[in-house]
């Protein structure tokens, strides 16, 4: 277990206020994110009921822990200790605040309570936590938080709120990993699918925390260091015609030697070879999809994937994407491969790379036939367990909705319980047995036998 | 359709880019929320690849939709257009944005281009919306946005971020209303289990806008203004042992009028006279469990709600709570009622009701009878169905992970999709026909007949 305790800085005094506010105002994202007032409303009357009975500074112990392991599985990893200890350092009630709870609080509440608010912060409080990422069980705590208990009751809501997401999603990227396998590289790519803003930095930051390679989202990368990846989407190749000149097609070589040339013109020279090669007709490929692969091509020259899915994989795409990459390896450039949209996806990755195969044995590119082939499309456990079976040609697989929502089960259920006031433990015994808590402050242990396996 | 255009005071030049920063900074949520960088990365390298094609200025129209309506239902509602407002009308890239993607383009990448990109608002985008909370069908865009192709394409992501789980919960609330009826009282309480902290505020938010009654989100109700409700958990009854003594336990009357009364020891009167009209011992009704309602009676004399479930409805939460809303009565101060967050909710309401007929009988106590009964503890569609049937004595409903995860579908799946560039129709005709598009710019009719229905 690792102990935390708020550092001194963030102590009381009005000196040490301002200081803790001008922390806030420096990091906006912490000010937004998770503010005090993100909580219940019944943490704040209890707050009241506490401080009426003059038990608000009693010594409290809160574990905030699961009942059961997520998606029917045997594990959940640990996360969001990060966003909390950063929440509980920034804690402190502003005017604002205190005015707001003041305006939905009785009429007669005493103004000592509203100053008991605003002298609030975490420097009492102490935090054990499970580290990052390291695995969980049902009933073992996650965090421990020990403090005066008006405190840590007002932190229950946003505590649950910043570790059940976290480590619900770093469990589902963690099982998605394992079906996957070691080799597939997994991108997050569900920004767009998940709830709102911040859901979608969590999805970012968690699935890769529980093992993706990397995300599509940029603010994950410039705030979370999360590597992100990303090329084209449809929309950029239908906003293409073909009848755009690109203002200037003339590519240098890689090596930055040997005259520049219009890579335009030497697609086109390619696409005849490559349409022969595949028995197509030269004018069957889309010629806006391939003005906007040669657009894309010398705007990333090192860096060239063909979506191939907009028109016809087969009769559009593919040769399109051939006569790009094998113009562009004339000039010394590896493209990176090709992406998947729609359709089986791993039953065309097969096709795809058998054609990459002739291909370069054809015209003598031996790095053709390795490139990479990402595939994406609302992929699942069991469509994921399909693309990562043996012989798969699929190298890269984006998720999205299926990695940020945890659709099989979309939350992790932690609760908050109250285990001991003044060293004495506490328990709930309702009549619900699933609900019923057992009291006193935990330990856990990992009992190992003499082969090393789990007891 | 509603038309809305940004406003001239985020146009162009550094003084109007001051005040585009400065607005931010003004409001950290807006910043923190939804920043430009909260995009996919190939938005940035497609915005790069417009731009060396000479294409970022050409005028372009992209359509967001939903191909089918979630819950297998038969309708959605289009929200969360005033976040999009606001997230556009702020929109700018800091430099430390034109940076970060500096730092994952290619390093040859033309100054030129970042240039570009510091220089951006989104004073030349147009969005016409279907209004907040209106009905929205499959195929009909909730936003068309029209701008600049690099602009335009950069939005995207945000959009359908911003857009897509907004319209979801609005769409799952509303559902739940209809089930509920107009009558029962609905409050959303699932901030604890949203994805993060932006994830429950904007649950909290369009909870509200989809018939919602109000919510136990705190910030909710301080920056959006949704109604706030809550009152006490189990964690506040398990504090008490009953050995603790209310430092004040006087209470004044309601009127104001008359003498102050010791409400501990006029509740252990009534405890008394209750237990024998239930037949129960004097001592079975949990001490602590009393003590934490004389506690929060004191502090809420005019909001009492007794939480019955901690330990036993029957033998000890319901005369615990009886007994209190009884003294309060004598003082002139109405309980507002119980709450109920475990076991057969419906079938408990049911007999409670019948008790405090006959309790309200007994000690001609008319007010009694009606108070309010609420329930929580993991209520869906078909559980709310059962609460909200015929007879039911059920009054206040609490849901959490029902309407904050969406779990029967946790994303709308909205698509953002080119349909004109230049004024000309562009059109995805992939292999699978569900993700065709339909080219060119859309005006939604609503046809009625003579009759008033729908055609």
């Amino acid at each position: 277990m690792t102990s935390l305790r708020g550092r001194g800085g963030v102590g009381r005094g009005p000196e040490s206020r301002r200081g803790g506010e001008m922390a806030a105002e420096q990091d906006p994202e912490a000010l937004a994110a998770a503010r005090p007032l993100l909580t219940d409303l019944y943490q704040a009357t209890m707050a009241l009921g506490y401080w009426r009975a003059r038990r608000a500074r009693e010594q409290a112990e809160f574990e905030l822990f699961f009942r059961g392991c997520p998606f029917g599985g045997a594990f959940a990893l640990a996360a969001g200790l990060r966003d909390c200890v950063r929440f509980l350092r920034a804690f402190r009630l502003r005017d604002a605040d205190v005015q707001f709870l003041a305006s939905v609080l009785p009429p007669d509440t005493e103004p000592a309570f509203f100053e008991h608010l605003r002298g609030l912060d975490c420097s009492d409080v102490t935090v054990r936590a499970l580290p990052e990422g390291s695995l969980a069980f049902p009933g073992v705590p996650l965090l421990q938080v020990c403090g005066p208990l008006l405190v840590v009751q007002l932190l229950e809501t946003p505590l649950l709120c910043l570790v059940s997401y976290a480590s619900l999603i770093a469990t589902n990227a963690a099982r998605l990993r394992l079906i996957a396998g070691p080799k597939k590289r997994l991108l997050e790519m569900g920004l767009r699918r998940a709830q709102g803003p911040d859901g979608g930095l969590t999805a970012s930051t968690y699935s890769y925390l529980g093992g993706f390679d990397g995300s599509s989202n940029v603010l994950a990368g410039q705030l979370r260091g999360v590597p992100v990846a990303g090329t084209l989407a449809h929309s950029f190749i239908t906003s293409f015609l073909g009848t755009e000149v690109p203002p200037n097609p003339m590519l240098a070589p890689a090596a930055s030697q040997g005259p520049r040339v219009d890579l335009a013109a030497c697609v086109e020279a390619w696409l005849d070879r490559v349409c022969a090669h595949l028995g197509l007709g030269v004018q069957e490929p889309h010629r806006g999809e391939r003005a906007a692969f040669v657009a894309y091509a010398l705007a990333f020259p090192r860096a060239f994937q063909g979506l191939l899915d907009t028109y016809s994989v087969q009769r559009s795409g593919l040769p399109n994407f051939l006569a790009v990459a094998l113009a562009l390896g004339e000039l010394g450039y590896q493209a990176v491969g090709v992406r998947l949209d729609s359709g089986d996806l791993l039953q065309q990755a097969q096709e795809i790379r058998k054609i990459f195969r002739t291909i370069s044995a054809q015209f003598q590119v031996p790095w053709l036939e390795s490139v990479s082939i990402t595939v994406s499309n609302n992929i699942n456990e069991e469509e994921l367990a399909r693309l990562a079976q043996e012989g798969s040609e699929v190298n890269v697989i984006g998720i999205g909705t299926n990695v940020v929502t945890c659709p099989r089960q979309p939350s992790l259920g932690c609760v908050y319980k109250l285990v001991s006031v003044g060293g004495q433990p506490r328990m709930k015994l309702t009549e619900d047995p699933e609900k019923q808590t057992l009291p006193g402050s935990k330990a856990a242990f990992r009992l190992l036998g003499a082969d090393g396996g789990a007891v």
